[in-house]
């Protein structure tokens, strides 16, 4: 179906420009016509393939989740049990990592005022918060952790916590956090947990 | 002089107003027309006060952190050591609070792409963790607390990292995060960092 797989690559190709601009300029002067504008579409063509703002927002915030959430699984397929790696493909250790933060920071900002971004909000952070407590249980059963299985949900949404510190903290204070000093944090962090 | 406290208590107004529809429809539908609409004000009444959007917002998020470092010197002046109490005073544990921290979203969207924005963002942080600092200080003289007086700036900004991931992560689900949630879970973490 050379027809949809086209308008699925033609939508990321816009939510990718949709990207840059909100981490060049913020998402407040982000426009459907700028988007346009950079893609060399008329406007035309890219509301066919987003109607409104809105919804190439939440199609960019889903996507960037989707990515971090891939890089994940490619740590965890090399090893089931690497959690500081697993981890550290969420954190913001490189541009193209700081621009999914920054359209992370665009999106919630709508989800405080809008019931769908919302949705989409807790849909990801469940998402997350159920990969690290696969990586938690496998570190359980493997050994590597002393945490109870029944804590691993609670010791799950506590490593979620310390991420948005973590990476919020990071994008303001470059720094105080360079990439070397945001996975020494983390690795101490995790050692305190105890997991 | 009254003209200039009379200045001042305007734009304070305008502020408030300015938080109010920021928690309503966000940053995004946010127009000096409509804050003035809201006000009573003529657009060039509001224009006198502040001359464009960006000028707004950051007083607007200036007078939002410095009501929240306020709330935690009042609890500070009661008792010195009460760390639980001077952070219970910025997490977002009712409306006005989450108010605030709504603010704080829509700024810091604005503190990734903008330099002045960026350079209050930062100045605010450490304000924030020069009183966490004040705090710690206060406990490990009097004996509270079992942390080196050099370890005291590492603390105050594990601190600061733990109120981001609670603040987020409860604005945005609040079922798991109820104002006793926020407390019981910021009490287990005080006690985690030893201080």
């Amino acid at each position: 179906m050379p027809a949809l797989v086209d308008h699925e690559s033609r939508r990321q190709q816009i939510a990718r420009i949709a990207t840059t601009i909100i981490c060049r300029v913020g998402l407040d002067a982000v426009t459907m016509r700028q988007i346009a504008a950079e893609a060399g579409f008329s406007t035309t063509i890219v509301t066919h393939y987003f109607a409104n703002k809105k919804e190439l927002l939440l199609y960019t915030y889903r996507s960037s989740a989707l990515d971090a959430q891939a890089r994940m699984g490619e740590v965890l397929a090399l090893d089931p049990c690497d959690l500081q790696g697993s981890v550290e493909a969420l954190l913001p250790l490189d541009p193209v990592r700081q621009g999914e933060w920054k359209v992370y920071f665009a999106f919630w900002q709508m989800a405080l005022v809008d019931p769908d971004f919302a949705a989409e909000q807790r849909a990801q952070a469940e998402n997350a918060r159920a990969i690290l407590r696969r990586v938690l249980e496998a570190r359980v059963r493997a050994g590597c952790s002393p945490i109870a299985l029944e804590a691993v949900d609670t010791v799950a949404r506590r490593l979620l916590v310390q991420i948005l510190g973590i990476a919020i903290h990071s994008l303001f204070d470059s720094r105080d956090w360079a990439e070397n000093g945001q996975k020494a944090y983390l690795a101490e962090e995790l050692a305190a947990l105890g997991c």
